[in-house]
Parts: C-alpha cells; sequence; structure tokens
C-alpha cells in the first residue's frame, strides 16, 4: 500500500524530508522492535525515542516529530490508535467467500441480504432476517425471528436465541450466547417457578462480545447493548441490564439483572455489578471489584465491596499497621498502668 | 383464556362485585404498569395500591383485596409467584414439531420417546435412551448410553458426555457441558498423571441450567444434582459434588470438588465454595463470597473467607475506623508522653 | 490384565509370600473402601491401614508393607500416583472407530494422518494438518492452517480459530475456544479502535484444556502455553500470556494478557493475574486471589490484593481484633482522662 494513501486513511500529517514520498510503499504494520525495511509502525511515548531512531522501519507514527529517525513520520496526537487504523487496513480475516453452504440449515422463510456467507453447519430459523454481508461461521445458530444488521460476524457456535436483534458492524466470537433465559423464578410453599423470560436482547452497532460470554434476554421488554460495547470472554449480563455506549468489560465481570450502567463504563478481569443498581458514566471497575451500590459519581473504584480508589488504597494501609497498633495499644497499657500504680503511690 | 379457567389453574380465590364473570377473558399477562384491557397483573406489594386503583387490567392477582380495583381480584399468598404460574400458560415457546429431522445424526441403537423433536445438526450417540417429548436442538450433542427424562428441552449446543443421566422436566441453556472430566491429577517426581474420571453425572428432575455453565463427572461414582436445582449461567460444579434439592446459584458462581452443599442453598454472582466441604440447608452466600470452611448453621454469609454477614458489616466499620484509631493512638501518646515529662518534673 | 504385567507397567516393586503370582489377574482398579475379589487398590496414607487389612483387595498399591495384608502388595513412593497410571490401563475412552464420517465438513486442502476420527458434524478449515489417531467430536470447528499434534482428542464443539497450533496428546474438553480475538482496543476522540489480534495461540504436548475455556490469541506473536499444563473449566488466558510447563490452574480462573507465569504454578478455583506481570516458578495462588504484582519468590499467595498466606491470615487475626482495639482505645482515653483531671487537681 502507498504511504501516501495510508496517510490520507489515517488523517495523519507527513513530515518528510525525502524526495521521493510518492514511491513509499507499506508492506506491513508491526511493532518498534520487529520494524524491517517495508514496515510501518508507530512510537508509543516520546521515552522510546532511542528505538526510533535505530529502526529500519519505512515509516513511523508519531505523535512529536523525531529528529532522528530519517524517514517519514506520521504525526497524530494518539499513535497507538492510528497505528491500530493502519493495522486494521493490512490485516483482514479471510471469512470464506460469500454464499449458503448447501450444508447449512436455513429455513425458507428466513430472508438473507446481498453477499451473505452461511458456512456448513449452521442453522438459520424461521423468518430471520440477515443484512448484507452478514458472515455465519459453521454450527451458529440463530433462533426464529432473529435480526442481523450488515457485516456483523458470527464466530463459529454462537447462539442467538429466538426474536434477538443484533446490530451492523457487531462481531460475536465463538461459543457466546445471546437470548437465553434470564434467572428468574418465584418462590412459594417450597415450591420454585419459573418466570418466563418473554423479552429479547437489543444489540446496538459496532458492539463486540467476547468468546462464550452470555447475554440474557429480558423477563418483559429488551436486555439493552448500546453501541460500541466491547465485551471480553466468559462475560455475564444479566436480564434487563441496559449498558451504554462505548462500556468495554473485561474477561470473566458480570452484570446482575436489572442495573443500568452508564457509557464510558470499564469493567476489569472478575469485577461484578449487584442487581437493581445504576452506575454513571465513566466508572471504572477494578479488576476482582463487587460493587454492591449505586454509583453516582465517576471515577475508579475497588474492592469488595467497591470503595474510591483511595479510600481502598488507605484502607490497605491501615489494616498493614494493625500489628503496629496493636503494639502500641499494649505500650500505652503498660504506661499508663506505671502511672496510675505511682499515682496511688503518691495519694 | 377464561378469568374462570385461569383461576382454578393458579388456585386462586376470586373477589369480583360484578355480575359477567363467565365472559372475562384474559389475553395476556403483564406488569402493572403495562397493563391494558384485556391483561392480568398482580400487585407485588401493598404499598403499590395506587397503581392497582388507576390499572386498566381486566383483573388483578393480590394478596388482599384493594377495594379502588372495580375488576375481578385472584387472591394468593404471594402474588409473585400466582403471577409466574399464569405467565408460564400464556407464554408458550416454540420449539419445534415433533420429529428427527433428516439432517441430524441418530446412532441407530439410540431409543426415542414419543414425540420427541430432533434438530438438524444434532447428535444421538449408541445405546442413548431419550423420553417422550424431549426436545433436542441444533447442534446438541448427546454421548453414548446417556438418558434423558421426559419433557427434557436441551437448547442448542448443550453437550452431554457418555453415561451421564439427565433428568425429567430440565431445561439445559445453550452451551452448557455435562460430564466433562473432573480436575483431578496424581503428581510424582515431577511428573503428572491424569486420574481417569470413571463416574458420571445425574441430574434430578426440573433442573435449570444455565448457559454455558459446566457440571463434571465424578471420579468414581456420582455428581449428583438433585430436584429442583436452578443453576444460571457460567456456573461450574466440580466432580463428586452433591446439592442438595432446591439450590440457586447465580451466574459465575461454583462449588469445587466432592463438596455437599444440602438443599435451599442460595449461591449468589461469582462466590464460590471450596472443595471437599459441607455446607448446610438454607445457607445463603453472597455474591463474590468465598466458602472456605464447612458451614453447620443456616443464614447468610459474605466475605473472603466468609464469615457472618452480621460480622462482616461490623469488620467493615471497624476498617472504616481505622484512621480515626490511628489518631487517638497517636493523641494517647501525645497525652501520655507530657504526662509522663511532668511527673518527671514532679520526682 | 495380569498382576505381574501391570506391576511392570506401573514400575512398582512386589511384595508377597504366596506362589500363586503368576496366576493372579486384575479385574478392576477402585478405592479402597469399594475393593472386592479381582479389584486393585491402593493405600493414600498408613493412618488408613486398619483399611487395608481388612480389604478383599487382590492387590494393594502401598507405600510402605502393610503386615495385614495378606495379598500382595506393590510398592510405590506415591500409592495414589500409581493408582492413577493403573486406572489409565483400565479405563479406556472409547472415541469410536477411526475414519472420516461423510457428514463431516473436511475442506479439501486438509491433511490428516493416520486412524484419524472425525465425526459427523466436525469441520475441518483449509489447509488444518491433524498428526496421527487424533479424534475430532462431534461439532468440532478447525479453522484454516491449524495444526494439531498426535493423539490429541478434541470433544465436542471446540473451536480452534486460524493458524493456531495445538500439540501432542492434549485433550480439549466441549466448548473449549482457542485461538478468538485478544482484548485490545486503542481509544482517541471518543471513538474505539479495534487492534487487529495478528497473531496465533500454541499449546504444547499434554496440555488438557476444561470445558468452555478459553486461550486468546496474540496481538502480535504467539500466546504460549507450555507442556503439560492443566487448565480446569471457564479458564480464561489473555493474549500474549506464556505460561510455563506443569502449571495447573483450577475453575474459573483468569490471567489477563502479556502476563508471564513461570512452571508449577497453581491457580485456585475463581483466583486471577492482572496483565503485564512477572510470576515466578512453583507459585501457588489460593482461591479468589487476585495476584496484582510480581511475584518473585515461590510460596502461597492470598488474598486481593495477593500477599503471603501468613502475612493474609494474619491481618485476618488482626480484624477480628478490631472490635477489642476499640474497646482498648476508650478504655485507655477514659483512664489518662481521669490522670489528668486529678493531676489538674494537684497543680
Amino acid at each position: 500500500m502507498r504511504l501516501l494513501d495510508l496517510n490520507r486513511s489515517l488523517g495523519t500529517t507527513i513530515v518528510y524530508a525525502g524526495t521521493d514520498l510518492d514511491h513509499i510503499q507499506i508492506a506491513q504494520v508491526t511493532g518498534i522492535t520487529q520494524a524491517g525495511p517495508g514496515s510501518l509502525t508507530f512510537l508509543a511515548s516520546s521515552q522510546y525515542q532511542s528505538l526510533a531512531a535505530q529502526s529500519q522501519a519505512a515509516a513511523l507514527i508519531t505523535r512529536d516529530v523525531v529528529p532522528e529517525f530519517k524517514g517519514p513520520q506520521l504525526l497524530h496526537k494518539d499513535p497507538h490508535f492510528a497505528y491500530a487504523k493502519a493495522a486494521q487496513l493490512f490485516h483482514r480475516i479471510d471469512h470464506g467467500t460469500p454464499g449458503v453452504s448447501p450444508q447449512a440449515f436455513v429455513e425458507a422463510s428466513a430472508r438473507l441480504g446481498r453477499d451473505v456467507t452461511v458456512h456448513p453447519g449452521a442453522y438459520i430459523g424461521a423468518r430471520a432476517v440477515l443484512g448484507d454481508r452478514v458472515v455465519v461461521y459453521p454450527g451458529v445458530y440463530i433462533g426464529a425471528d432473529v435480526t442481523i444488521g450488515d457485516d456483523t460476524v458470527l464466530y463459529p457456535h454462537v447462539v442467538i436465541y429466538y426474536a434477538c436483534v443484533i446490530g451492523r458492524r457487531c462481531i460475536l466470537h465463538a461459543g457466546s450466547v445471546i437470548g437465553a433465559d434470564g434467572f428468574g423464578y418465584a418462590v412459594s410453599s417450597g415450591e420454585i417457578c419459573k418466570i418466563p423470560q418473554m423479552g429479547i436482547v437489543r444489540l446496538g452497532d459496532d458492539v463486540e462480545v467476547g468468546a462464550l460470554s452470555s447475554i440474557d434476554r429480558a423477563t418483559n421488554g429488551e436486555t439493552l447493548i448500546k453501541n460500541s460495547c466491547k465485551f471480553d470472554n466468559h462475560v455475564q449480563i444479566g436480564h434487563n441490564v441496559e449498558v451504554g455506549e462505548n462500556c468495554m468489560f473485561s474477561a470473566q465481570s458480570g452484570v446482575a439483572g436489572s442495573t443500568k450502567v452508564g457509557q464510558w463504563v470499564l469493567m476489569g478481569g472478575q469485577s461484578g455489578i449487584a442487581d437493581h443498581l445504576t452506575v454513571t458514566d465513566r466508572v471504572r471497575i477494578a479488576a476482582k471489584t463487587a460493587v454492591v451500590t449505586p454509583l453516582t459519581e465517576g471515577g475508579t473504584y475497588v474492592g469488595f465491596p467497591a470503595v474510591p480508589q483511595k479510600e481502598w488504597g488507605r484502607n490497605l494501609v491501615y489494616v498493614k499497621r494493625l500489628k503496629d497498633y496493636e503494639k502500641r495499644l499494649r505500650d500505652l497499657e503498660t504506661r499508663l498502668a506505671s502511672i496510675q500504680a505511682k499515682e496511688e503511690g503518691l495519694t
């Protein structure tokens, strides 16, 4: 790919003293230590300038000009972001040739858009509607009345229960399950009665769901995941949860039923939010943390139960000092006893 | 459905001043705020009486008579439970038409009951026995010598390893795995030897297993899940575990090998019980909690390690006061030093 | 099986006073309490000698000779290990007859070794290479350019994304996912850009992966799991992680991206290691523990955040004493106040 075309796609600004800019070609995108001739690379932080200086790379994405690097420099305020965009252009996954495999099972009433790819062993239920260029890997199950937006990719064994709605450009990784029953029961006189889960799951556009993650259908209405949410593997979203735009949830995290999460919320690995809570925008929940009360202010929360990060750190320090406290208490008691003994002698 | 028939099914008592009871029909079951004409709804608690008063609902399930509601009232001591029963009557999931798909793979020696539904891409192994009306979704794997009771539903990609036994009216959600090997190894001189897992898993009747949950086969004998247990998604049950009747385990919880759990035990999300323990009946384990000692008394347990809820709350309060303790210690030390200084002046 | 042959396989030493050693046959391998005539059993610890004395077993694996047991005794320094080896000889799982099912989907360019078993509904992608005697259960997905070593078993619905490499004699349990995208994004000006995950996963020989576990492909290079690692169910391994030989990770544990784990590391259930850390050899991480700093010394770590087990236990004790500290503080304050009051009287 011509560097000039790449520059245009990335929206970067070129700084270069040479005269051969028209002819520079990029063959690959790599990290700075692996970059050889033909590579485009990036400088994550100015503290690594010396790496850039030694690099054989054909071109460098950087925030500030690196005088020692003699090749073309593509300026961007966030080099890692521009690098990711460039890498996307070079790394196209081969999802197979569009068309429906004769070994797939597609109900007659399903409606498929243009250039859809349906691999062997996939199942598409009655009245399901698939947008253009949707990719359905082997073993995917799409229930009746499901809707899937354009350009969405469903990796092997994704299961989408009936009537759920998936947006455009979503990526669902292998084994993820959308729309299984929420966990709801009523108990009376020693009998457990299942509460029918009559709602659906709705995923916005550009949502990515990791391998083996699950999002449960609502009891009534919708479990709602808004645009551009990114979930890692083994994530669990309970029934009637609502997650705002651009949230990123790490592996093995979970949100319990009916909780509303704002936008740009980050969840660390193995963290959880209890049911029926509200978590405001831009909250960051540390790994392993358990949120059990509503969070109305942004910031980072840590611990079980979750408290602001500063408070958590302080408590850890105090707990570490407990051994010392015990010693000081004993010391005080001894000294006081000796004073009192003396006083009794005095009086 | 005629209200009178519904009343009989639910075992409720009708209170109604009108004369048209014979003719009242119910078209749907909804929450109280969405209830329109033709709806049956319920009053969860008397504090919401005003909602009932304003409701357009055709009929109301309630614990106590609501004078302001003019339609028929169905009295039940647990309205939410009666509502769940009613909702089940109105929400019948379409599992497809009974019969075996020609695109399913059924070994010749498997025995299928009456009105079994086997969808395309399902696999049923040698000598497997399926009861009447069992539903097998696409991609389900049923190993050799497996037994499945009447009316059980296996959602897409459920995997049941060889020789396991599933009860009647069970629901296994997508991707759940029954009977994979328990995690057992013997180590000697730097070599790890796998201990063959020669037992099975046995599920009682009316067990529900969430999406992507797993129950491991026993090393010898059985991993046993008794009647009416309900497991959420991503639940892990280790080998040789025994779980009593009517337990409810929330998402991402786990029970380690050989532990015996009593009946009516509740586990919160992301909680765990260590191996080789006994947990008595009616224990409630809070979310995120780690049980590492036997629990011989009912009640609620919280924390890592789990302690009775009251103790956990108290400890939290004390830890919060640590900053204050430090100040008080310092204050005491200063005052004592000044007294001692004076005393030394005195003597 | 003849006892003498078994003895040779196990590398044990026979002690026996009888003269019929040549004729003794073993029909099964069982625990000591279930052992009947024809059974080989083992004595885990000398404290159970009385069980051995009463046993009807045909032969006994033991560390030290048990005078009361009259049958042949097979001496081994680790009887449980020798027992596991013996059990493996008696418990052969039937994986079906070698051959490729006509209902499997195998791309023409895939290369299969000798005596490979491919069950119905499995999918093998372009240019995949399978070693000899590999077993592929129904619904397994093997992506393009994947390599699988000899004697590896892939249980139902295992998914291996393109280009990953699996070693010899591996066991991958149902629903495990190898090579899904790592969780990597770059954010700039309110836009989230997916970082292409261009690397692979490489599993060494003799690796076992539990049901519904996932190991993500590297951003660049390899996510590497070395020989003889054993992972339980629901385990999550992030992109670019490296795990040394002989590690054993229990259910629902996770290792975040780019972390390097040494050899013989044990992780308890629901434990986690944060990203970009190094954990040295022979570290034991307790259940539920969260490692958030590098661990440079072997030993057992517990808690959130993880500290050496001794420190954790001590902190628990101190926290339990907080109620007492509060009392002692109040007591000291009262006594000091009374001393000061007197002093003021004195002066």
